[in-house]
């Protein structure tokens, strides 16, 4: 297909509407009539809230937990032909098994009950972090609230793990710690969010396919989405003349305030080649924006090099705005239920950053733990401590796993006939393409439901494996899409994906 | 003064601006002549964000923070005539020297590191309730994600301490876990919220002094305050008539949509009558706006007792829609730190529910750590549990020795001529009213401040106390307050209540 024609149709992010959920609006319309007493009803509650939409935790998934729950229940006969849901659909590490870091975890045991400082099993490294950070804390404990923008010493070593990496000098008052990244991206788009001032809504670069966090906080907050296209057919990459392209489209329409890029690549498992991350700066420069870097993938890069993006800033001798955001929840550490991240502001007028600090204060301030699991992530054992050894081997052998199962995951749908997948060269997932018969298309449309819903729907139906419809990113308006993880440990996933070559054989002799 | 009068009043949200502000804006004019390099400035980001004010946390609190410094960095010279800042601006117990339950630290211990399990030293029911929880936790992890709701056994134990808190049955999927009390609340707001499709800001009453979580979220969605004060003669009760006032002169100016209670009440330390919250349901119901009662201190009664707003509604055999939000910060648990809390909406239509839930899983979920504090709160050691005795018996001892310093703060500033406080009856904090000599208005004026902040201030260069003037709450014009907390340690508070008294006594002395 021609790509200046793809780029130029119309694209609307799509809602996923599915069964259960007619289902649903139609008791809620019997309820309605039956029933006044409510003050607050779906005709007057926040119009952005019920347009949101947040796939990787939408109807598909929450029929995958009704599944879980009858498989549960029936221990006897079998309700399904498979004997578990494989959650495929969200980069959840430890819940597919991963084991976390020890010395992290063993960190965080020491900071909650600081009489496991006299524990003899636990090495001195663990406790001499603990009470490094805990002098930090007030009344030295856990349960102090911090500074808003996190314990001190955190975000000193925040900055050192940046300088590290970098080889540039980063200064602590520039980071803030959140709960995840999540909060720092969602903070950041409240700040630069005119709309009570504007007439037209702030306008906000994203890719698409995106992670569905920008599109839903952008619906919430009543920002404009500038949908800007991946060039599937290049691995993914950005390409300028799409960015110009989405830009000139988005004219009169809204204020363009900032671009998204997520890099790794969030659902699309692509990593930025350098000249790449050079043209969107010089891009946001031209066009007067901020870089909002989601860089929460940071260390799962499989093929190819991570270059960030404030890095790259400075080899231009660039000094425009950049909001960088990393998390403990994806790398080699995984711990999501920890919600530790946090925001770097890059070349932040001293004013506006004030201004933001002073907005995360109503918040208070992020969870201390997931504070101090960041820590470990900056801040890993010293070469010579106790932990050291055992620290980098776990690391090392997560992330040998996931380099195998990236490439496990890729090679296999490339080995399907009619599933096409770039190389999963960095994060976490596959966003492979699916040729989808006429036939399943219309059985799809006879139920209300996508095309790449009704095939993912199927799919869960039929062996247990969740995964997320491409529609729930964004694509290519008549190409169908969906993202998996390549979570699952070897040995599951190795079975998973002969259930997928299987399922995907039979759906396509059933509709073809 | 006449009541009728001082509530006709026009009641301006105060700002605190102090020296240290106006020299930052002014050199924030300055930098901006220099130079016009960045994209984000003061003029183009989110105008609500400019206006808001987070007073617990505001210029004060910075200024603290740099005395402080100053006092840690000169150990042979003496820079100020005191050795230490006591924080008693923030309700935050553990940074002033409350210890932590034994039994949820040990739980967050274990739960961290599971190799804690079999550690001798830990209690059984420790290792039971750990295991009970991780169960339910993917991959048996706290390092993986919970539904946007929470763990599902942690909102079952949710339910059944309000079950028997209200003698009434809680449905357990009406609770959402959340990043302290402070998300629910936000999440609440943001829900009905109607900016995007109304032409008139929506409304939210709140109350005068008020806690400035709802101030600055309320700016910060661009929501409009109905401020209705509370009865200062009256303990701080809650006048009907005022609350209709205050909702007749909104009328035109916004939607009303909901109102807030605070009990028992920051900053003032009341607990609700009864009577009181019977009439307030009434005129809810009447005007059909939702009741956002915020009952984080229901532990913390000292005298009267709490009665939850949903017992009563049951009691009423009223229907009307209820959000009650609860934290792990306060209590007898203090676990600001933690950040665990929960939100129960009470006659919440399905679908509303389900909007709001959506609203949630955009932001993944709440920390699990903190979610399992909450745990051990809603669901103490078991009467035949290892735990019990220990439990039981430090609750008591940091509810009593609270109780003491509630009296002793109360009676010490009613011996002080000029200074005149309430009863501490609930809560944290005392809001007395001081007397402030004419001559001390001028001086603030001169000096651009607030007069209460700048006898808060004076009392902080001084003393080395910190306390936020009552501008940061809300106060009737021409009156003058501030707030303190009840949480120095008992010998602290008391050498901190007789250098108030000193501080008081010379400053009138100075100032007449």
């Amino acid at each position: 297909m021609n790509s200046t024609r793809r780029y130029g149709r119309l694209f609307h992010l799509s809602r996923n509407i599915n069964y259960s959920q007619q289902q649903q609006q139609r008791s809620i319309a019997i309820q309605r009539n039956n029933c006044c007493r409510h003050t607050i009803t779906l005709d007057n509650i926040n119009d952005n809230v019920k347009r949101l939409e947040y796939a990787v935790r939408g109807p598909l998934v929450i029929r995958a937990g009704v599944i879980e729950n009858e498989l549960r229940q029936s221990s006897n006969h079998h309700p399904k032909p498979f004997n578990e849901v494989i959650r495929a659909n969200i980069g959840d590490c430890h819940a597919m098994g991963q084991r976390p870091l020890t010395f992290l975890r063993q960190v965080l045991a020491c900071s909650s009950d600081d009489s496991l400082l006299n524990y003899p099993n636990y090495p001195d490294d663990v406790k001499e972090r603990t009470r490094s950070i805990l002098k930090y804390c007030g009344g030295q404990s856990v349960g102090a609230y911090s500074d808003s923008t996190g314990v001190e010493i955190i975000r000193k070593h925040c900055a050192e793990y940046i300088t590290n990496r970098d080889g540039i000098e980063s200064e602590w008052r520039d980071i803030a710690l959140t709960t995840g990244a999540s909060e720092g991206i969602r903070s950041v788009l409240a700040l630069i969010n005119t709309i009570s001032t504007d007439t037209l809504p702030s306008g906000v670069m994203i890719p698409i396919p995106q992670y569905p966090l920008y599109s839903a906080t952008i619906t919430e907050y009543g920002m404009y989405p500038i949908n800007y296209y991946l060039d599937e057919d290049n691995q993914w990459s950005l390409n300028i003349d799409e960015l110009k392209r989405s830009l000139n489209e988005a004219k009169g329409k809204c204020k363009p305030k900032a671009i998204v890029v997520i890099n790794p690549g969030n659902p699309t498992g692509s990593v930025l080649t350098k000249k790449n991350i050079e043209d969107i700066i010089h891009f946001a420069k031209e066009n007067k924006i901020l870089i909002i870097a989601d860089e929460v993938y940071q260390h799962n890069i499989w093929d190819g090099e991570f270059f960030s993006f404030k890095k790259i800033l400075n080899e231009l001798n660039e000094d425009i705005e950049l909001a960088s955001v990393m998390s403990a929840s994806k790398g080699y550490m995984g711990e999501c239920g920890l919600r530790g991240g946090y925001c770097e502001l890059v070349n932040f007028d001293q004013s506006v950053k004030a201004m933001f600090y002073k907005m995360l204060s109503a918040r208070l301030c992020s969870s201390i733990l997931g504070q101090i699991a960041l820590d470990c992530i900056v801040k890993p054992p010293d070469v010579n401590g106790e932990s050291y050894q055992q620290y980098q081997r776990e690391k090392f052998d997560v992330l040998e796993s996931l380099k195998y199962r990236a490439k496990l995951v890729a090679d296999t749908f490339n080995e399907i006939p009619g599933i096409k997948s770039n190389k999963v060269a960095g994060a976490m997932y596959a966003f492979p393409q699916i040729d989808l018969p006429k036939k399943a298309q219309e059985k799809a449309a006879e139920l209300g439901q996508k095309p790449d819903f009704f095939y993912a729907m199927n799919l869960l139906e039929t062996t247990g494996i969740c995964v997320v419809p491409g529609s729930g990113f964004g694509q290519i308006p008549g190409t169908y899409h969906f993202r998996t993880t390549i979570l699952p440990q070897n040995e599951k996933l190795e079975t998973m994906m002969k259930k997928f070559k299987e399922f995907h054989q039979n759906f396509m002799k059933q509709y073809s």
